[in-house]
């Protein structure tokens, strides 16, 4: 069974890996997060893409047979350029689609938030499928809430005054569903639920990522989940940094939901 | 004369450039915000050397002829790096030693704070310098603190949150001042005094960086403060970025004080 490479900006795609791990339980898995160059959120779209180029190729190094972009922000602006370096027998799965597919399949009509970091925003790809799937797209960037929750702010006054700067007084009341365009956000999905109105249903991408990787690997790659599940499949999990440092190793445990070991993988070219 | 080169892992840099241009007005400045690797707060000593080394030899190579370190985290993990790289002809004015000396001058005995990003405290260099003055240092790592205000959260809610959150409930009641070891936080120096009792003194680096440096310009090359203040002296001053938002573009005036354009300028090896 070739593993499927897992990659995001940091380690907030570990909510991911979670899901793919429960979903696909057994098979290997080797998650990548470029810790020496987070946040991508902030960054511009030609350097999401190359430096997410960059972990796709180091990922297909490492003998993967399927990508998952667990990373909004470089989903939303290098997914091309990742499918480009992925070939055709890869399967490349991204977290904006199988988040923009669920929602559609439940709703007709209506209008659909989004909220994200700025690159995520601001290539305007979630606003594009919403629209695409007769939905109407409320977007805003959210640019400080994934901070806050990698800095361990999620249940007090720090994430209850930014969730009400960013979506309070109103602003969203209209729609019918938030999607959580960032790997951090379900985290605090339980303290966004209690400050909005009941009515707007929250979606965790994670685990429809997951469902859709499954779906994938089943369409192409029929034969490698056959395997029945293993006790042994932590043994055949990696978690790699580009840049190791104590606060990464002790947030991995609250993103992952179980203890892991980060280990450092310098990326084969300088880091610079 | 030779401008003077001033770095920063971002554009929170700017307030200390502002500083030098009040000081030294009339010289001619080259600021460089590496925002394609910011922040330098979260990453480790090793990768903070190879990026500031990097940019210090991109402002030589624009003919700088003295390094000013504008970032605390730069400061405290790569000074040594740098001053090898500039070599014995360029001064290199960092931010810690002239915020620690102004303190140990005004006090000779009792506890005083310093707060910064992650790297910036557990590098110890704050600590280490004030308690060779004779002095108790207590020193916090407030590594949300430079972000929220970097997202424009600045009197309001989130930030009082947040000074809550690190400095509050009496921890930092027994000092004499804090050091704001990090170039974003004077922009909240009103509110962190406002949420703090009012014997606790706030020392802004940016000023007393800025005079270190005339008097480094002065002593080792007194002929170039020579020259009058010229009234054209903006059109002397360059303002660079790795890589070029929006945000930063319309964070830059925030920082700087008044409006000023940033240009991109890619480093000289590949952005990787």
């Amino acid at each position: 069974m070739k593993p499927i490479g897992i990659f995001d900006s940091g380690i907030g795609g570990l909510t991911v890996a979670r899901a793919v791990s429960e979903a696909i339980p057994g098979h290997p898995i080797v998650y990548f997060g470029d810790t020496a160059h987070l946040p991508y959120g902030e960054k511009s779209a030609e350097l999401i893409q190359h430096y997410s180029v960059r972990i796709a190729r180091e990922l297909l190094d490492l003998g993967c047979g399927s990508l998952v972009v667990a990373c909004n922000s470089a989903s939303s602006n290098a997914l091309d350029a990742i499918r480009e370096t992925a070939g055709p027998g890869i399967p490349v799965i991204d977290v904006v689609t199988p988040a923009v597919n669920w929602v559609s399949s439940k709703y007709d009509e209506g209008t659909i938030g989004v909220i994200g970091t700025r690159a995520t925003i601001a290539s305007g790809w979630y606003q594009s499928l919403l629209t695409h799937a007769g939905l109407t797209a409320q977007a805003k960037a959210t640019p400080l809430l994934a901070s806050a929750i990698e800095e361990g702010f999620q249940h007090g006054r720090v994430s209850s005054a930014l969730i009400e700067a960013y979506l309070g007084q109103g602003a969203f009341d209209s729609v019918k569903a938030i999607i959580l365009g960032c790997t951090h956000y379900p985290l605090i999905a339980n303290q966004i639920a209690a400050q909005l109105p009941s009515h707007i249903e929250l979606v965790d991408s994670a685990h429809v990522v997951a469902h859709a990787l499954k779906l994938a690997i089943q369409e192409q790659l029929a034969n490698q989940i056959s395997a029945p599940a293993s006790s042994s499949s932590l043994s055949t999990q990696r978690f790699l940094v580009s840049d190791l440092t104590e606060s990464f190793a002790l947030g991995a445990q609250r993103f992952y939901g179980s203890p892991i070991a980060l280990q450092e993988r310098k990326l084969t070219t300088a880091q610079d």
